[in-house]
């Protein structure tokens, strides 16, 4: 802490970092500089042209034609429980997929919501089979499916094929967590039949946490409004609606959407900052074009791959359904795992992600996101893990994992 | 729409305007460019160290010794929402004293949670006396007392002295939202005894919306933690807590407490731009002193008050309770008070507020907040609102508005 102004807290001057966990990365310095511009009224003719221009940007980054394409003032798992609170009622069945960490926190939150909660589990490391999760939907009957696309906590990548057929056919809405994918991997929400999809800014799209974008089809719109009830102090006469009223009033996605619409009825004050930054993160991602991003990720994850395997190291999980933007590493025997990522942000500047539960203290993550994602950043992660794992004691034939990476990409500079 | 880049949304440029409505305001230019600072990961120790500064430094912008004092992820009602939630299980009885707009949120929030709610209102324009609250208190023994401390809707200032001690007389424990007084008006959170209060930073912090100040007693801890359940994804073995979980877990205050303690137990990944931004904000007002802040609110206010009085304009309101960071003024007769409104957004650059419910279409609101409250900014604004009543027809005595806010002032020259 710096006491030199009497406040016992100085400037913000965060050290340089370069952020290769499973995010949050870097944000791009346009999104940065975007979120340094003055605010407007939440009303104003500008700002509002500025919210439409948002939902059309986003309406691309998710590939879907859905009219309510729109932004949560919240974390990633803000929008998550937007979308699960605002759909499922007390009592309402929920099929969960679950592949990890991410997949429990659905289950988590829709047994919060009061639902009754059926999970299709898969082992860590692999993902759940389409056909698993269609014969317990037949099953169960529910009345939302919900899943993670690519769960950090495993690094696997659950294949969404099908996912909306799969719902129709009995009857339920559907609803897949995206943070981690999107605008990383392809997140084709209408070619899914997804109804509901939700991100962050922090992974894949080279924003700050902190706002989160969410697409909704009409039919889960349709589902939504027939829970709407118009805020207490808005409505003509007491609160409109039949029905129970939806569990949370900030997370009541039919009021958000009248929000969001040209009704504009006022619900919270939108945090212009982070819609500013969020806009400019949509606007990197389509300026670059999501083929060329898609095809930027992945690159990067063979070249990660290839790297430590080069290092003699394991990659953890199922190949066939690896996360390109995250790769999981197996901790060498008799590795201090929390001592290496000291050693990389100490003496590196560069943070890899530890991880959790049943991986706990067994492997390390390493990301290559958004920002974040390019050839320097992979090249001299893997220089510094190596250097550090020589330190730590590690035999390892040297300079292989740089060389092995770069191999992948291809020098830019002519023989 | 700039088309020029071919995405239908150019650079984000939002034009000058003087926020001098109830709220947002400008932000200061220092909360800005803090918020353009880089990104760290969330279990960075440099950024545990400001999330723990930024602990310290709303304990003072708080006026309170409560351990708990930190940032939730959302806008003020997010807090709002997580205070209310995180204390009250269906069933419980929340006692609300409503005198406006923001009144009729915590009774709707309160609602959603499962609670009876009890409400004891004060007509638009007065607040609700102490004595009613505590016979009320009394009668209904609540689990919570829930007021708001400014309704900008009314622009009323409900006093609170004296509220913890009649929730204790009671078993209560005590909530106040003060999104629009903190750092603005006394807002002594010990002094009061208040349990739970929280803000927002776009009223008079000058910071932008999307993240929001929360201090909570070591009673209204305990008794949050005695619902705490860790979450599904971290506990081994299952969740763990008794009884039946908060029903929401992005608000659910005794993980968020677990995640802002030295457990550092992971929930939500945090906002780091705009806890940046909180953070320089709460710096701001601690260089400024808050008495001197709470002056310089105070002669805005009279400057204001005193402005449009000689304008021949009336005061909305009970004035011995009228906050002073924003006033009511009665849209004259005849007068379109919306036309009004877009002549001052777009002839001068300057967004004043309308209003809801019973007094849409009837009054106008004018806030001096935060970073926008200066001689100057109430002196243009009272020039610019007489000069486009002229336009407007309306007969007033020229020049006197600017005159009488002046001499509440005082010039800086020396005559």
């Amino acid at each position: 802490m710096s006491a030199s102004d009497g406040l016992g807290a100085g400037e913000i001057d965060p050290p340089q970092r370069l952020l290769m966990g499973p995010g949050p990365a870097n944000a791009h310095p346009r999104v940065l500089r975007a979120m340094s511009a003055q605010l407007l009224g939440q009303f104003d003719p500008e700002f509002t042209d500025y919210m439409n221009e948002t939902m059309a940007l986003y309406r691309q980054v998710f590939q879907t034609q859905n009219r309510q394409t729109f932004l949560i003032d919240g974390t990633a798992r803000a929008a998550i429980e937007a979308a699960l609170i605002s759909v499922l009622a007390p009592g309402d069945v929920c099929l969960v997929a679950s592949h990890g960490r991410f997949g429990a926190l659905l289950t988590e939150i829709a047994e919060r919501c009061g639902a009754v909660v059926h999970v299709v589990s898969a082992p860590w490391g692999e993902v759940v089979p389409m056909a698993k999760l269609a014969e317990a939907a037949a099953a169960v009957k529910p009345r939302l499916i919900a899943c993670v696309h690519g769960d950090t906590s495993t690094t696997m990548a659950q294949p969404l094929e099908g996912l909306g057929e799969v719902a129709r056919q009995c009857g339920a809405l559907s609803f897949v967590d995206a943070t981690a994918t999107l605008a990383g991997m392809p997140t084709p929400v209408d070619a899914w039949g997804a109804d509901i999809v939700s991100a962050g800014l922090q992974k894949c799209l080279g924003g700050p946490s902190g706002i989160a974008p969410i697409t909704i089809s009409d039919r889960a719109a349709e589902h939504i409004f027939s829970r709407r009830h118009v805020e207490l102090g808005l409505a003509a006469g007491g609160p409109s609606g039949n029905g129970p009223r939806i569990a949370s009033n900030y997370f009541d996605l039919a009021m958000i959407m009248d929000y969001w619409s040209e009704r504009r009825l006022n619900h919270h004050t939108e945090s212009t900052t982070l819609l500013y930054g969020a806009r400019e993160c949509a606007r990197l991602v389509l300026a670059e074009g999501l083929e060329a991003r898609f095809a930027r990720h992945a690159a990067a994850g063979r070249a990660m791959t290839a790297g430590v395997e080069a290092m003699g190291l394991t990659v953890y999980g199922d190949r066939a359904h690896k996360m390109t933007n995250v790769t999981g590493v197996y901790i060498p025997e008799g590795v201090d795992g929390e001592r290496v990522r000291a050693r990389m942000r100490v003496d590196f500047g560069i943070e890899i992600g530890s991880s959790f539960g049943p991986l706990h203290g067994k492997i390390w993550r390493l990301g290559a996101m958004g920002y974040n994602c390019t050839k320097p950043n992979v090249l001299n992660t893997l220089g510094a893990l190596e250097a550090v794992l020589r330190t730590e004691g590690v035999a390892l034939p040297s300079g292989q994992a740089v060389d092995a990476a770069l191999a992948v990409f291809g020098s830019g500079i002519a023989a």
